[in-house]
């Protein structure tokens, strides 16, 4: 597993992991913006309104909140798993083309599930771009663990 | 730190940590299972039923899916900063043995601990399983910090 | 990319980088700590109390937990992907003053952030060191991106 971090396959893993790991941030500031159009705060000290009466009322539970948190709560459990295996993948040197193919379609997929979910597009467009990822995920996983294994 | 990268400490923990990360992979199915299985689902887009009044009823929380989502937080919590404080560790260039005791006791500490929280074991099985995990982060941490610390 | 796994920069990247899990990691005691003391568990298992009665009370929502909570949840959407992309950025082999410039602020917002969101300091405080946290993931984000790019 030496001398392999200079790679191609290392930028490329470098590349989309950055790029992935962006888009999972993002979900930050439209969790703000879906709070602040829908008046649901999760926190007193943020709410905005001129009386007490009307803050505190501000400080609620709101489906459409919910479902961009529900979203960035799944980019924590898929994109977090990927990009640790990717970059053990990464230091086993693969070929660039296989590499590039995984990065590619794990990254692809998971900018579908977020549409997919922040739309509320009709399943199973989100189930399948979700398993899509695991199953990248699980396929890096398995060259990993066929190349270093050492239990 | 240099030229550590192909050891065998390297390789032990790509395995254990491939390992752990897939094993909190695995929860995503098993939360699946229970809202199919419970019919409690997250999403209106993701109940099944005949018409829309049985599907609306099947959006709601169930406490065995609520379970299983709190253990797989737990895993977040505490499988990742393994994974990060692991991956540094290794890099420091402990003796192989040590950082098998480290990994193996981690790995399996988990395993335990997802099985005692969702079989609903007594305590102190999960608090003491959550104990062993923190306590080995910890004990690497400890080593990256009094090996490579530069404020 | 190469040669770089030695630098100072991976060792400064290595302790801010530990440094800042092991606060992220604090954040369960304090939850434990808020939830004994609140008397709100998560689960029937963990509740303390002389009769079954007793302890089913204490299985219920407690505003200050949930708000340690939202803390760690917090910590886990910005702290993770500043590991990732420390760790690729420390890679690139930037300058160490600018890149120890990147780890300070950011792991100086976060220690802000925690004490903000759980002293419950008026905002824009906590808005604020959450902004630098991001700005400077962002920054690391955009050289890594401008270093390595392999699309």
């Amino acid at each position: 597993m030496a001398h392999t971090i200079d790679t191609e396959v290392f930028q490329a893993f470098s590349t989309y992991a950055t790029i992935v790991i962006l888009k999972m941030m993002l979900m930050a500031p439209l969790t703000a913006y879906f709070r602040i159009t829908r008046k649901a705060f999760a926190n007193f000290e943020d709410t905005m309104g001129k009386t007490t009466e009307e803050k505190k009322k501000t400080v609620r539970v709101n489906e459409d909140v919910e479902r961009v948190r529900r979203c960035h709560q799944n980019d924590l459990e898929n994109i977090i798993p990927f990009v640790v295996i990717g970059l053990l993948y990464a230091l086993t040197g693969p070929d660039l083309s296989i590499a590039l193919l995984h990065f590619r379609l794990f990254v692809g997929s998971r900018f579908v599930h977020t549409v997919a979910y922040v739309m509320v597009l009709p399943q199973p467009s989100r189930a399948l771009s979700w398993m899509v990822g695991m199953v990248i995920t699980f396929s890096m996983a398995y060259r990993v663990l066929t190349t270093v294994l050492l239990l």
